[in-house]
């Protein structure tokens, strides 16, 4: 099975990033996260995504904020899938990181989910991933099963009304 | 060999989102191209959505524009990998269909490619559908490759001057 | 008399969107309240809003955040009024809510209130529901007076000064 | 049968609002059109909104843009439902006409709908006229099922393909 | 001498509405506070513009936020300058409000402070009734020589260091 | 009387500023127009902006573009009234101009019109000139019933139709 | 003498860019052209960017667009100030490009100048390199000499009026 | 040596801004710290700007925010390179300041770091410096490694896991 992973340019963006990991986690994937930053290590970024296919990966996510230029450093490097989070910044709530993965040139796309939305980042990695694996798709159609379930459950409790 | 769907929601969105079914078949993967709406023909789309993966098709490419809910709407009806191409709209040039696909909700990610990016969502896709895929994977180096045959073509051209 | 619904995509909304159930009941409007989210229970949404005029709903409010569909969902499976109450969200205050619920597409407009303003959702649904009932015009009339009197004390108190 | 308003702060908006007003007309619903502006014919504006109910009116469209005062303005003179078109302005194609409009204090909701998004303001009009005209209602059901259909064949006519 | 009118939208306004009330007495300007809303007391909003001239105003600032109609409101109905003082709301900080106020039409100026500027806005009245009031304008020209000094003295504390 | 001044970065400039000047003289107000830059001349800007009150000048109208500090540099230098007229940039329709020149800091306000309003800029700027001027006072009363008017004609015009 | 260095993304970017080189060239400095993409070619910009220094270069100009990496990158592998030129972007006016150039972590600045402002972006090159070079800090000071002479002349011309 | 600027629009930035001073220290940079404001001491800006480059000053770091005039004024003042320094302000976290900094017209260009990033105008400001200064330059590569080094042993200290 091919591995994720998950980078992120700085450790202080771990405890958001980490329901990234748990979620991929949940569903069987084996992860491997780094800590890579384009512009404090970015020969270790170039390697690192250059040998990511041959290493075993099948998805990347990158995780920055700001001028949030990891996601698409590592789509320069390879023709993996990469999944870019943008991460919550102190400037307008992430706009600046949300346009710098999202507005990528024509030629190298980076698959960009919601501001700070680590979990939904796991979950696109999943699906990538589960076009060839059965096993996990059958895990994915069980999780948003789930996900329906509760919503309806919840929406019973109320029973239409709010006091 | 899996499908891609490209969707979009009005044939207005056509001359845009030619590029990204171009690209797909530059890269020979089989296409299926949809008019289909979240808001006019919301039954159509939650048909077409829930069929998708028994249909064969591997990755859906949506496109819309303003309140654009089509990647979305699509989004929770499988667990398919689905890629939001937000159209670039007559209001701040598309912010508005930009945050209506990437700010999903948790558990319903959508991958959002930049405004009117058509033709990367054509590569993503691409590099979805590769990773069970080698010799797309290898059509992709190649295209990659390509890109960067062109840009040191250019440098070189320019010889170190402007005139 | 006819139903107002007041429907939100999760119950977190709740201590908000309680707001427009109260001022509803004040005006002594029967009202159902709903948990249905458009990305993660769809298939109850459409069924709601398909069923709604017929199971003697008038109007109904819908509330969401971030890349808010249920809205616009809703109004796409009926032609009774809907008003979309776009929540203040983690992103800019709510502009992804709110331009997620006001820029629909020609043909399927959505109602929609400022950003978090619950109360005003109830009182626009009353002022729907009120065309075809007087004594609830008449209750309008009254609140509005209210509203008019209790600034003009206010102004009253303050006498032309501030210490 | 109730009229619909349909106001505008200056006749430079009449060649968008027209379309609302055609709209109206083709559901049959008898529309009067009036040039009012919040701020260049103030006492107009409050004697025409103080006395629209009485005048047979059941639903006021106003249209402004920039600092779009007019649909608060007449919000504030009359329990009718008030519908708030923001037109394109050259600031921003509009975020201050929408803001101006949609972010109305608690008491006086206006009912938005998007920038420029005449037709749609003209079938939310009916939409809330219809509530206690069936005759209506059918209309609007052939309506929305009319838009089904266009966009159904449109669909059938790409035949899958994009060439 | 011409007296200075301080209005506002809601009393929730006066801690930082009062700042502009201090400053214009510190000038010795004669003040009159006043509670009036565009939307909850129109009437009383119109009375009091149109007379404001008679009554022995020189110019009035007028402070709203949000969907801030107050000041244009108010310049509509008199000639004397009006100074609009937009209040920071829950969404985007006020830009909401900052539109609504200062892009106001041809022909209907507002005179228009920073976000919050409560005291500029004190001095900006302070220093158009001082046009027709030479000791006005000295004790404007003393104010503005006193706060050259207080940065002056501050730069001289520091002593060219930040320890 | 007193005079007022029109100054501007950069003559580009002229053709939408004319309107202030234009208003200005239709009320018979004597106006002297200046090509001043607080960036490339600001000895001429500093120097005229402390002479303007003995110079005659009763309030100032600058005028600028971008990163537009001209208004707040003549402010920073004298304590007559100074209207700041954002001009319209290449950059989001002017935001960096509206920014600029309304959010000064405490001590030093700037009057702010709307963007690119170089009309009202002129009929604010009499608006301040009039309060000790009762000749201009009528004119502006005038001017202000004749804008009622038009209005009104327009709408008598129209017919209460659209055709 | 130090050389300039004037990279961009793309060749569209020249007519743009050819600002800076024209106005580097007329202080007599030496620059070179090149056409490198931090996506497309980012092994050619690494190894520009860390022979910089020895290959005699003072400083780099890097013009992008969009998600406008390439000036980070540079900055990432050399200790030479770099200065950004965010490129107007086809989204809000390169609000895109400002932000992905501007918003740098910590310990990687990029000296950033306005939307588009190539010739600015060429004058600052000139300013930094003129700290060890006198002549060129002399042509400096006869450059803005000539630039306060021009809006003084055009000031002049216009003879306080405007007609 | 030439010195290093480090001016500031009033002392309540000081907590920001003492990261950019300590960064110069670190390097062994002569720094003056000094409190001069655009709008409140406009006199003793132009004359420190104009005098800086004879008082043995390389480069001037100006902090300001709202507004955010400083830097220009400075730059208005004199050729040495300038960094501006944009604060974050309680508008939308400082976009009022970043484009009142980074949006000079041509001519008069400002080298601008991100919102609050004091400690990058310090580096920026060491880069410049460097350029006539081996040593500096020396100890540039030395912080520019340390931090790869800190940055690739949180990475190892990760051990490819999230616990």
């Amino acid at each position: 099975m091919k591995k994720a992973a998950v980078i992120m340019g700085s450790d202080s963006d771990a405890p958001v990033v980490s329901a990234a990991v748990d979620r991929l986690k949940s569903f069987g994937i084996p992860v491997e996260v780094r800590i890579i930053s384009a512009h404090r290590t970015p020969g270790v970024a170039s390697e690192f995504a250059s040998a990511a296919a041959e290493s075993g990966f099948g998805v990347i996510i990158a995780a920055a904020g700001k001028a949030a230029h990891l996601a698409g450093f590592i789509a320069a490097h390879t023709t993996l899938p990469v999944i870019g989070l943008p991460m919550k910044s102190s400037f307008m709530d992430g706009l600046d990181s949300l346009l710098s993965v999202v507005q990528m040139p024509t030629g190298v796309p980076v698959a960009t989910v919601g501001v700070g939305a680590a979990e939904n980042a796991g979950i696109l990695a999943a699906q990538i991933l589960a076009l060839s694996d059965d096993a996990l798709a059958a895990k994915l159609a069980e999780f948003k099963a789930d996900m329906t379930r509760k919503v309806m459950e919840k929406d019973e409790a109320f029973g239409g009304k709010l006091d």
